[in-house]
This record gives structure tokens, C-alpha cells and sequence, in this order.
């Protein structure tokens, strides 16, 4: 087994050794340009970790790997369209510094690109990632339109809430994984308890990010805390709170999340404190932890060693805080 | 064999039988909106045709023909989005009747769509069709790209602009009449073969509305014609009159594609007097004619009987004659 630092070398060792200058420059120089803006590269690292855990060679999981991180990019350059965001990692987003079309039609490319990374398997196991890998970027599409759908909407639960986290983050984390133990050839059994592992880690994690995005620490959390507050974005945080909240509160909190302050630092103090009183954060923190906790007990069904079942254990853990 | 007409009925209910009502709504009803809008479906049918002329049941290529069908429509609501227009076949665009991020998320999906309609053939046969969608599909984006380049140059050549054409339009005829090929199990040789005459055939069939666009009937045409004259699109007969014309004609052809006159007629009448006194349009009809002729050459070398053959060249002429 390699270490996660490992990983992600060799995954930006391969990523330049596919560069090629192709044309039109036009389209192609985009996506050389978000794929190299870097990023932790979570969810290859997990394919390549997943094949290696499961018995292959991580060599053999490196085209799946970078299919899984040049969709994740495909699916950050429409988004970015679609939230007006002018910075993605800290640089211009592909539609800024270019323009929308050139946005759109890299971005087009790169959902075609990720697809002929399969071609380098066999046919049956070609067949097996590419139809994986479809499933799941229709779920993203869907998870990305409840999204939106969601912003007009006031009466979102909290099963559909997950749902809509579940498609949009959690099932490329699962997905991910599971191609790294199709690639190795296990049971089907073992595929798919990898799978629910990389989805209730993937939950996990997202829940987290919402958790962070109001309580982190502005040193390490990499975003604006408070970034979802000031935009009104109902996160699991919000919806909790409107859930426990008495009367009073309530409508103080929905009337917060109706307003845009030129200065939003109290906005920011008086939502945190709703969220803290309400129960919310507490609610919040224990869903991380029984998401996390369905993930590990899953691990424990996995047909393999001990001392694998530690590796991704700690993969989980670190990745929980956020030391990935 | 079955008629073109029948061709088109099979797809149409083949569409309607695939239909569920799938959640979100505001992700699906675009796709199926778009869908419904109708047109020739001559790619889908040319799929349908290919299978049948080699010995193959039409119904087996149904699901290949579906794709090339959905995956045309996915790039027409991309580039609407990119040409800012308002109408397609008479209808509101997709993001006009919704929004721009309706536009570009519901195209996503049908990409995505597109390749999951090929998962219903057997492994050896779905990579097939999923590599030579994956090249098509990526070429399509070169050659929008190349357009849309192509729009900034002054300078662009005859070389380029086919190659253009060919990315643009050509390479999915091709691959839609390959498809059937491969689903059919055809030698390797007749389904090239019937690759290079759907290619030609699509060279033709685009320099042919280049030519119609500005000589065409309006009652006839579908389109308004000198629609290419008023936008300034420089075409094939753009460039062949820009390449013959006598110095004082070509700054005159230059000057009147930088303006945008408000009643546009006096331009169009003036455009098409030299294009035709430069001899841009003879050049034009004279290529339409060799790429037909290349297409109906290659038809001669395939392995089919010379009935089939007439069929191939029935439908080309039809094509030709815009009577399908």
C-alpha cells in the first residue's frame, strides 16, 4: 500500500503524461487549466487506494481514477456557471477567465474526455465503469437540480435534503471507490459494501462541510466560514435549526435568511447563535458521526484484512479532520 | 426494408415508450420538450437504415439510434445557449422558455443519456458504439469550437473550413450509419466503408445548406434565407467568392459582412450578385456535386447487393434533393 501523499503524485504524474497539445487550443487549454488548479484529489485517491486494497495494481486504476477526477472538474466548471462564482481554488473560474461558451463547451469535452479514459479497459470491464460511471453522472445532474430547485422552495425536509447531498456529493465518492474494486476484480458482494462505504463517508463529509461552514476554523477551512450564511444557502445547520427552533426564533431566522447586509459579521454572530440554541449544531455533529460510524460498520463486512480495514478506517478519520 | 417514413415512426414511438416520469421534473421535462420538437431525425434514421441493409432487425439498432438522436439534440441545445438564439424549428429554445442553467444542466443529462442507451448490447458491442460515440462526440465539440473560433479570424481557408464542417456535422452522419454497421456485425471494411459515404454525404448535405441559405426557396427551405448573409457567417461561399473575386469586389464582400444594416435586403441582393459573378456559387454547387459523387463511389466498394445499394443512393438523392 502507498500513503495518500503517494497517491495523489501518482495521479499528477499520469495527469501530465496525458497532456498532449491538442486542438482547437480554444477548448483545450481550459481544461488543462481547472485540472491543473489542483485540489486534494480525494476521490481518485480513492480509486487508486480502493484497486491497492483490494489486491491490483494502482497502475491499472490510474485511467479510472482520472476519469472520476476529470468528471469532478467538468461537473465544478458548469457549476461555477451556474452560481455566477468568480473564483474556483483561489484563481479566475474557467467562465471568467475565458467566457460562458467557452465555459460550456470545456466543459462538454471534459464529461466526453472522462468517458474514453474507460478505453483502456477490456470490454466487460469497460462496460461494468462506464455504465457505474453514468448512473452517477446522471444522480449528479439530478442532485445539482434539486439544488437549485431547492432555492425557491421553503418547505425542503430534511430526507430530501440528504437526498439531494447523496446525489450531488456522496455517490462520486462511492462511486469512485467502487471502480477501484471493479478494476480489481472483486465480488460483486465486496463492490458494493465499498460502495455504501463511500457513500455514507461521502454524507459524512458533506455534512461536515456544511458543519464548518458555520463553525470552522477560518485558518484551515480553506472557504469563507460563514460563506452559506451569508448567501441564505439552506444547509442541514439551517434546516434543523427551522425544525427545533420555538415560534419566535424561527421567524427571526427565516426573516435572517431573507436578507443580504452590506456588513454580514452579526448576521453571521446571531444565525451561529440560533443554530447553537436551537440544537441544530448538536443535531448536525451527531448525524456526522452516525454517518460516519454506518461507513465503519459497513467496513467491517468487507471481505479483507484487518490491517486494510485500519488503512481506510484512518483514511476515514483523516479525512473527518480534514487532515487529507 | 422499411421507408424512410416508417423509419421515422418506429423512433417516434420507440421516444415516447422510453419516457418515465422521472424526478426533478425541471431536470426532464427540458429533455423531453426538446425531444419532441421534432425534425427529420435523419441521423437516427440513417442508423436504422445501416442495420437493416446489413441484414440486421431495425429494432436491435433502436437504442443506437436513440442516442445519436438524443446526443444531436443535447449539442443543439448547447450551442443555442452559445449562439444566444431564440428559436428552434419554431419553438423557444430550452433556455429561453426556462433559463440558461436549465440550458446547460438538462444538456449535461442527455449526454449522459445518450451513452446509457448503449449499455442494452452486449459488452463487445457496447464499447464499440461507446468509442466511436466518445471520438464523434468530441470531434462535434472541435468543430464547434473551430466556429466559433473561426467567427475572431479573418484569415480562415477553404482546408479549415471543411475540416470545420466535417467536425461539426459530417462525423455524426458517419457514426450514426457506422453504428448500425457494428450492431449488424459487419466486416470492418464495409462498416469504414459506410463511414466515409455518411461523411461525404454530410459534407454535401452542409455545403448545401450553405448554398441554399442564401439561393434557396423560402417556401421550401425551413430556414430564413440569407440568414448566414445578415449574421455575416462566413461560409463556403464567403470564402470561394473572397478567393476569386477581383480586389474592388473582395473589400466590397468584406465591408458588407462588418455591418449590420437594418433592412438587410439591399446586402443580401448585393452579396448574392457576387457571389454569383465571382463564381462562389458554381464553386459551390461543383462541391456539393464531388462530395455526393465521392459518397456514391464508396457505396460502389461495400459489400451489399446492388439493390441495397440503390437504397443507400435513393436516400442520398433525396437527402440531396432535401426531399426527406
Amino acid at each position: 500500500m502507498h500513503s495518500i501523499y503517494q497517491y495523489q503524485n501518482f495521479l499528477s504524474d499520469y495527469l501530465q503524461s496525458q497532456y498532449e497539445t491538442k486542438e482547437p487550443r480554444n477548448l483545450y487549454e481550459p481544461i488543462h487549466y481547472i485540472l491543473d488548479l489542483g485540489g486534494k484529489r480525494i476521490r481518485p485517491v480513492l480509486t487508486l487506494m480502493t484497486a491497492e486494497i483490494f489486491n491490483a495494481d494502482y497502475k491499472k486504476a490510474l485511467p479510472a481514477a482520472l476519469a472520476i477526477e476529470v468528471f469532478h472538474n467538468f461537473s465544478l466548471v458548469h457549476d461555477d456557471i451556474m452560481d455566477d462564482a468568480p473564483l474556483r481554488r483561489g484563481n479566475a473560474t474557467v467562465h471568467e477567465k475565458w467566457d460562458l461558451n467557452t465555459g460550456i463547451l470545456s466543459g462538454d469535452a471534459m464529461l466526453i474526455l472522462a468517458y474514453q479514459y474507460f478505453e483502456q479497459y477490456e470490454p466487460a470491464v469497460f462496460r461494468d465503469l462506464a455504465k457505474l460511471f453514468s448512473k452517477t453522472a446522471l444522480e449528479v445532474c439530478e442532485g445539482q437540480q434539486w439544488d437549485v430547485d431547492f432555492e425557491q422552495r421553503d418547505d425542503v425536509t430534511i430526507a430530501e435534503y440528504l437526498k439531494m447531498i447523496q446525489y450531488k456529493t456522496a455517490v462520486l465518492v462511492a462511486a469512485a471507490m467502487k471502480m477501484g474494486a471493479i478494476i480489481a476484480g472483486t465480488s460483486i458482494e465486496d463492490a458494493n459494501l465499498i460502495y455504501d462505504f463511500g457513500l455514507n463517508l461521502g454524507l459524512a463529509f458533506q455534512l461536515q462541510d456544511d458543519y464548518l461552514d458555520a463553525f470552522g476554523n477560518p485558518e484551515t477551512f480553506g472557504k469563507q466560514v460563514g460563506g452559506d450564511i451569508i448567501e441564505n444557502k439552506k444547509t442541514y445547520l439551517y434546516l434543523k435549526a427551522m425544525a427545533f427552533s420555538n415560534p419566535d426564533d424561527a421567524i427571526e431566522l427565516n426573516r435572517l435568511f431573507s436578507i443580504h447586509p452590506e456588513d454580514s459579521s452579526e448576521k453571521i454572530e446571531i444565525v451561529k447563535a440560533l443554530f447553537n440554541s436551537s440544537g441544530a449544531s448538536k443535531a448536525t455533529q451527531d448525524a456526522i458521526h452516525d454517518f460516519t460510524f454506518k461507513a465503519f460498520q459497513t467496513l467491517e463486512k468487507i471481505n479483507i484484512s484487518d490491517e486494510k480495514k485500519e488503512i481506510l478506517k484512518d483514511f476515514g478519520e483523516r479525512l473527518m479532520g480534514r487532515k487529507v
